[in-house]
């Protein structure tokens, strides 16, 4: 059974909608490279010459402001690309079933340029009629998994994934496996879907953190300070794994190539030009994941203890500050430009 | 300035998806015309052999489940009309952007035959790209004006409606005319908007309660009782006036002639076969129309007020039946199939 965790609805103060400067410095990094692949690599001629409509969508658009910043993007360099003749454009957001999407349609900006759309469903299978999609974007998205691999809770299997929440500090390597094999069962059921959805010589964009959020390391520590106070049962730790991998070029590659329906047009790691080292982005960053996790954290251990988790590792600020000096720093993003073949 | 007035979202007891016989009745005792429309009178050549996607939107979808049962209606008919060519099918439900659009999406049928998306906004606008709908559906909507005409709330004004909350029941014809006129300028909105959407040949289907909802005549005498009690200043009933216009076949026939991109394929008014008349079912159909009036009423009464109006409404069930029973089988729906020039 496929889950889905939304991020936090609404917009008070730890809503999604007020705590997503990470996932906009993802995409800001990216703008360049966008508007690259559109103006360079996308050909005009997808569009029918009986219809004159621009198809998009939006994978995982959770509910703004940053999927309407990139969309304006896209659409920004679609326009620049089609000059003179330019195409009426319908752009569909989807995300999970569970997403907010009155907040998403009642923040729609009143200027767009473009019919609006929403879609609920996981972008793991069909959304889609078949060929009936242009252009695919999809940023902070693909990293989130279908499910947690159950193996990774199982006391009996080689790849249990005990006293952690997450790969990233895991010794064993079962652990990593685990996370490998449930990513390219999902890339394979998400490519298979979009290979029916797109248009030939339409367009997909993939953007992916590759660290940032790992910063989950610190929740994870969180917890487990609580289960040493005796406040939590380790065995609650143990069975929670948060579902989430960071694709490696490696990585995409693979799926790509399995998948065989998509030619890879750019494939590349960037640096993000990010500042935010101090405590005080620290600070920022983390109530930032609380907005993206929290759903998730409270699902499994209960209002109570993941609140007093989110507080105490957002009360570690110097100690993540001094470690995002030295891993963010490294930390890079992925992007990826695709062709329907 | 347009105003919108949605239906009660969620699902608790006064909820719209728990109150809505009155709307399924008037989809029932349209149904066989919707299917004979499709059968009989769509031009299957609509399609361009160069996509095999059909498109409908249901304009004024609410939340279900009404909405639901008549796109299942619409798809197996144009099953039966298509036969082994069977493309695939996207359906866009269609509401003001406060509408319960998360209640929509969690409540899609899991086995439906069809893509479905969701799209915000008045119909009195531009929705969807130029050419490209195939079908549009418009079921116990069109009487919604897109505001009060004014002129009825100004005591300076010869279309001061003093101490009425409807046309219904005034005997100035001032009134009347005020309604038709906002009518008129609705609807000429409406056409252009769809004769932009619409594929040549493709269709439209209105169908429009024409007496049911006069029972809201109800409501206004239990507002003018709270007046008389001293409950109520009967400034705030003269300044409120219920924006629904329930349009003969005349009025229709003359908003679609002067818009003049349809054809119209059918026109008639249906009595329903209800059965409808004792006072339970009096009860249920004023518990129905609360909950597709309360806003309304909320916004302009204030909480209070509004649900004591509601509430002396219905206990009135035995006078209403007894009116229902003179008045139901006179009542009548309007049923017009269009077809795009």
């Amino acid at each position: 059974m496929t889950t889905s965790f939304p991020m936090n609805a609404g917009d008070d103060p730890y809503s999604y909608s007020k705590n997503s400067q990470l996932q906009k410095e993802v995409l800001d990094n990216a703008k360049e490279m966008v508007r690259d692949a559109i103006i360079r690599k996308l050909d005009i001629k997808i569009l029918l010459s009986s219809s004159n409509t621009f198809r998009i969508t939006e994978l995982g658009c959770s509910i703004g402001p940053n999927t309407f910043s990139a969309m304006q993007h896209v659409v920004e360099a679609l326009k620049e690309k089609y000059k003179n003749n330019i195409p009426e454009f319908q752009i569909f957001f989807n995300d999970h079933v569970t997403n907010d999407f009155n907040t998403l349609f009642r923040s729609l900006p009143i200027d767009r340029s473009y019919y609006a759309f929403g879609v609920s469903g996981s972008f793991h299978g069909r959304l889609f009629p078949s060929r009936s999609i242009h252009f695919a974007h999809c940023s902070t998205s693909i990293h989130w998994l279908s499910k947690t691999p159950k193996e990774l809770l199982d006391e009996k299997s080689p790849s249990w994934n005990k006293g952690l929440i997450h790969y990233i500090g895991a010794s064993n390597i079962e652990v990593m496996n685990a996370y490998v094999a449930q990513f390219e069962k999902d890339m394979e059921m998400f490519f298979n879907a979009r290979a029916e959805e797109i248009v030939p010589g339409g367009m997909m964009l993939l953007i992916s953190p590759q660290l940032s959020e790992c910063l989950l390391k610190f929740f994870g520590s969180s917890l487990m300070a609580l289960v040493n106070e005796g406040k939590l049962d380790e065995s609650l730790v143990n069975s929670f794994n948060v579902p989430v991998y960071f694709p490696s070029i490696e990585d995409m590659t693979k799926v790509v190539e399995k998948n065989d329906c998509f030619s890879i047009e750019r494939i590349e790691l960037t640096h993000p030009t990010s500042k935010l080292v101090d405590e005080a982005d620290a600070k920022t960053l983390m109530i930032n994941l609380r907005a993206v996790l929290e759903g998730l954290f409270i699902n499994h251990f209960g209002s109570k203890l993941a609140k007093e988790a989110f507080t105490r590792t957002i009360l570690k600020s110097d100690e993540i500050s001094a470690w995002m000096k030295i891993k963010y720093k490294k930390a890079c993003q992925l992007f990826i430009a695709l062709k329907r073949k």
